[in-house]
């Protein structure tokens, strides 16, 4: 009767706190109207379950590692420091997005997240932005890549691509909106107190 | 040369994701401008060391707990169900802020976090504001706070109170901009990509 998906949230070392946390709040605390039934079933995994040290030292324990992560209808790619310097060089971390790639419904990342979508190929001749701090090295780097700029976030069909931090709870509220319709997606955002026009 | 502020976030199981992140973001990315020094030192701090299972599922492990916590220049107490349902009833923990509230220079609130200082008594005489939601229920339980309504967050000099949720961003940033000023207040929030008019 109520769909229901899985959301993974990948986490790293020096993953940016709000890259990751933004969308787990949105998804998270949306409900079915007048119910309290949820559509989305929030986990983290990361590579190990080693304890993550996110940006600036919050401390993070994955729910899941590569090994034991279930199916996920939506992964979440976040940005940070350690998308764009430390695992665009783990070809693990790499790999099993390419992966992953292939099962699931919808793959979105934010801030500088989409860094490790481009290095995969998967952004290869399709649309996307990220952080305006970082647009004009994804740009650079990956000639292939459409990026566009000044956008909270670019809808590439099934990769989703949002801009820095923040931009990422806008995403996050475009995508259940999407799937879910206006109604539910001003709800969350009015019960968050978050000011955006759905 | 550069003043330093330490900031602790409170953290407890079911503590809403959002209340503690987006403070924790805002403080942990801004810098003095023009360089990379930061005004904010921010860590978490909870009763014990046990890893905390925040509000749908997300696990923390916490800096510091009350034994070892350090002194705290700003402390941060966020809300969710485990203040309003949880840790409303456990006095260590109302007795720690309580004793927290002589040594810091800011004590603040997000959501329903005002719940705890309402019943240490900190909040009598005082004005202050909660989560939309629970608004009706800090006027009828704590007659002796001025509650204010549709508000982002009330500003009681020692003692600051936010909304539900993404109004600690909000206070956050008032908080930046009351310490440093707009200019680093504004960058903070362009670097987030946040929208607030500073």
């Amino acid at each position: 009767m109520f769909k229901q998906w899985d959301v993974g949230i990948l986490l790293f070392n020096e993953v940016e706190v709000l890259d990751f946390a933004g969308p787990f709040e949105v998804f998270s605390i949306t409900t079915y109207p007048e119910s309290n039934i949820r559509p989305f079933k929030v986990t983290t995994v990361a590579q190990t379950k080693e304890l993550i040290t996110a940006r600036n030292g919050l401390k993070v324990q994955p729910d899941y590692d590569f090994y034991d992560a279930p199916h996920f209808d939506i992964l979440i790619i976040p940005g940070g420091y350690g998308a764009e310097e430390i695992e665009i060089h783990n070809q693990k971390v790499l790999n099993w997005i390419s992966e992953r790639m292939n099962t699931v419904d919808l793959m979105a990342s934010i801030c500088t997240g989409a860094f490790l979508l481009a290095k995969t190929g998967l952004l290869n001749g399709k649309k996307a932005t990220t952080h305006w701090m970082d647009i004009e090295r994804l740009e650079k780097e990956y000639p292939k890549v459409r990026v566009e700029h000044n956008v909270k976030y670019v809808d590439g069909g099934s990769i989703i691509t949002s801009g820095g931090i923040s931009a990422g709870i806008n995403m996050s509220f475009y995508i259940v909106k999407k799937l879910l319709g206006e109604q539910v997606a001003s709800y969350t955002a009015k019960r968050m107190e978050y000011d955006i026009n759905i």
